[in-house]
């Protein structure tokens, strides 16, 4: 080698955007291992490539390295993964109008009014979370008290429990609704008293005449809302993420993204739908695009509803509702052709079952199909809420992943109880059961219907008892799992879940740099605790992308 | 710096995919130059990015690098850039059945029965080419006959004018064709002598209750065809081409190849539409993906129809047709609002215009929107093929690119006489009159309605004679651009008219390494030398695509 070509290939070596290594020392740091229990470390070594080089106890003579951070004694864990959520759903969510803690009708229209002045480029004003029993006001709210506030756009506001929405008199002229409009089987069109004109408040089935009219989000409105999503996402510790139901549109601003290098997220995708799959990835998964950052792993389907509106498929009929047992939304046949051609081209199939029936057919399908197609499939069950105790045994069979979110049950409990009565508890939101029939687990928030914040998901996890504590000492609290076991739900476990094990998950050699610095020790914290920990710092392939200061 | 990090910096550089510096030696280079003269080398060094880093002349020193390759006195030549073709069509019609070079129906039926064989994955058969005159039949085929060749598997073949096809009778039966079908206003179902019963061939209109019945393309089938245009196109010398009409399963099958390393051609897309354009690339072009291989640029806009099927628009009624001036497909407020869209993005408009008033219509489009959207925006006409010479001067007006197609010109000459009658042909294909009038030209073929091979183009643009060197002299040869106007059309201008320049188009230092080596000098040949060119060689970005041998 010519002294000249030697010194051609470091001018190269200098001018490349490499990264250097970096060594963050003085944290508490802590991974599920190798051997899938706790591992601990004081300092971790980041390569060139962003991804873990090395991580060192307290004893371990330090390398040299070009860059030394201080963690200053603060707990580093993986960066948490969350193994069903809806990207875009949060991103839309964080850029609307929240009127959740709005305490009167003027509060409020105040509120309103000043969003509406913030976003002046918006075409129509959306929001959700008003509730006219908080504001004391003892009727629905009217298009022309909200016309007051806005009257130079359309505005359309759902009430905080989605069941109704408030629409100013330019979006109800936008829908075409007038004193002729009648309402719908299953809703009702609120009426000025004593006319026929809309007030402006549409009920249940009613909703859908406004919905209709709404525009569908324009390609920046997208970028934004993504943007949102991963900034939101980022501030609770979430560095990765299953995607469930994703749509060529949200796809292709997950590449915009990415082909823009404003991809900080990890995206595992589960496309909404076999047509959209192979829109999306063609006859196979795509491969592991921006250095790990997003594939499409497989297929969403809804086998089932929920158990709130009385949608899951249930093998008996409802507790509070005798003559309903719910409906398979999507039928056995069709479920088994959906599985088929997933499995032909080696994709992914997250199935989402929530009722005891739904659960069955998922189960007994997957039964079917693993004769055919066998190998490491890594089927998945979404939600798997209310499970037959005779079902249970099957998910330690074919290497089926239970894929779970620990707030559902802490939200559900009451709800649940009354679906089914006390009786058919038995196989409801089964972790520990599962875990122990030889199931895996991977936990998620299934936010925005949830929050996405997986302190209170390890919380819920480890305790079966919600915010406030209750039940105390948890609901059915056999099921609660430990520690590590949860942990490894928000972080290995949901990474292997989406066949990214090796690649992020673990702060081990060889995977990506992703990590939360936190204010306290997930171990040892009591659930309280635990459940407020302060996200210092997310960290994803060994760049920093959230702050808290 | 110390020395064990150079060392580790040195190990890195080796450990690197880079390719080393490659010396292609002892060519007869030629590009368009600097300042747009043709330039001419005997060498070319190409990079560690797959760049051009020199052009040498005989008398300059070589420089040291890794690898030498010897030209053996070939010509080289830019990479052909194809200004207007539809690479999927291309593809798809590479694996689509061709009988126009069978001479009798028994011939036709063995090809038939043949591709059929080689073809068992297919799940129909499909192709083009037949002709009943050639056949020397003296009436059309039927389904009973090609029911001989192909009974396991619907079959459906056009004949060679696109104006009538044949089915068999698993097509048939497919379409839900039978006795009771009536022939469509515009069509004609061809019946059974004597009979009701469907004979097997649908003509015009007709055709429709056939295709309807085609599946679209599987994925993989996208993949196949891809690659298959791929192939056909470097093995004409062609490295980039302006895809016209990009849909997002075209684009997805781009990505897919981009993404799995298997992208070889560069592609400029034009979206088909708007709503493609905002579901492929957002709220702005894409950016250039895949080391300059993939860019999102536009759209393409349908103003007109073909003068062929007298669906061109003209100022006055076609000569053989006196009641007809054929109609916009999109009419002027359309036309202008898509121009709005594309323009508030930065998108760039492709608009087909064909006849007079489309392309006048078209042009003044353009002068109102400049005022409003200044700035280099390269507003492209695709085809301009007759333009009122009234109007031609309005295309030196605000950097307009007349995207033109030598071939067409003389296939088109006896039609288009017969549609306009001799007098109206002033500016028909007026390729010099344009350029003498500031317009910018870039060449392409159409293709798959033209072969994509450049040099039949190149030939055409400097001859306006056709294969069979008719007519003698050239149609309305004032209209002849010279060679250095045809190589430019092909290469530097095809490159400018999509962004590209400085990307590829020419083999000047920091450009892509997208080169031919071909049998003869484009300068010195004959143009009927020029038109039987054979491509040796095709490289894209310093990697060889295309080997004769």
């Amino acid at each position: 080698m010519t002294r000249k070509f030697l010194a051609a290939m470091i001018a190269l070596t200098l001018a490349a955007p490499a990264q250097a290594d970096v060594l963050i020392d003085n944290v508490e740091g802590l991974t599920i291992g190798e051997d899938g229990t706790i591992q601990r470390f004081t300092a971790l070594v980041i390569d060139d490539d962003g991804k873990v080089a090395q991580i060192l106890s307290a004893k371990d003579k330090k390398p040299q390295t070009d860059y030394r951070e201080d963690g200053e004694g603060a707990v580093m864990i993986p960066g948490l993964v969350d193994a069903h959520a809806h990207v875009m759903g949060i991103g839309i969510g964080a850029l609307t109008l929240d009127l959740s803690d709005t305490t009167s009708l003027e509060e409020a229209l105040d509120k309103i009014r000043r969003f509406a002045a913030e976003n002046e480029a918006r075409p129509w004003i959306l929001g959700r979370g008003w509730n006219q029993e908080k504001w004391g006001l003892g009727r629905f709210p009217t298009a022309a008290e909200l016309d007051r506030a806005v009257s130079d756009r359309p505005v359309y506001l759902q009430r905080v429990d989605g069941h109704a929405g408030w629409a100013n008199s330019l979006a109800m002229q936008a829908a075409g609704i007038d004193a002729n409009t009648k309402s719908p089987a299953g809703g009702r069109v609120e009426r000025i008293p004593g006319s026929q004109a809309p007030a402006g408040v549409f009920v249940d089935a009613a909703e859908a005449l406004m919905m209709r009219a709404i525009p569908a989000p324009r390609p920046n409105e997208r970028d934004l809302a993504f943007a949102e999503a991963q900034k939101v996402l980022h501030s609770f510790g979430i560095t990765a993420v299953a995607d469930m139901g994703t749509s060529i549109e949200d796809w292709q601003a997950f590449r915009r993204a990415g082909d823009t290098g404003a991809l900080t997220l990890r995206i595992m995708a589960y496309a909404a739908g076999p047509d959209q799959m192979e829109l999306i990835a063609g006859a196979r998964p795509s491969p592991w695009l921006y250095d790990d950052k997003l594939r499409l792993n497989g297929v969403k389907i809804y086998l089932d509803g929920a158990l709130g509106s009385r949608g899951a498929w249930l093998k008996r009929p409802y507790a509070d509702d005798p003559g309903n047992t719910g409906l398979p939304l999507t039928g056995p046949a069709k479920l088994r052709n959906i599985l088929v051609r997933a499995a032909q081209g080696n994709f992914q199939p997250a199935i989402h079952a929530i009722g005891t029936a739904a659960n069955e057919d998922a189960l007994n399908a997957i039964a079917e199909l693993a004769e055919s197609f066998p190998g490491d499939r890594r089927w998945r069950i979404e939600h798997a809420q209310i499970v037959d105790p005779v079902d249970l045994p099957k998910f330690g069979q074919h290497g089926i992943i239970a894929s779970m979110q620990p707030v559902h049950q802490t939200s559900d409990r009451v709800m649940a109880e009354a679906r089914l009565g006390a009786d058919r508890l038995d196989g409801a939101y089964a972790w520990n059961t599962i875990l122990g029939l030889g199931g895996r687990l991977a936990f998620g928030s299934d936010a925005p219907v949830e929050s996405p914040d997986p302190f209170a998901g390890l919380a819920a996890a480890v305790t079966r008892m919600d915010a406030a504590g209750e039940p105390f000492g948890g609901w059915r609290a056999q099921d609660r799992v430990n520690r590590e076991q949860a942990l490894a739900g928000f972080t290995s476990e949901a990474a292997y879940a989406g066949f990214a094990e090796g690649r992020f998950g673990r702060l081990l050699p060889g995977e990506r740099a992703d990590f939360v610095l936190i204010d306290r020790d997930p171990m040892l914290a009591s659930p309280g605790e635990l459940r407020a920990t302060k996200v210092l710092e997310t960290w994803v392939g060994g760049r920093k992308v959230y702050d808290a200061d």
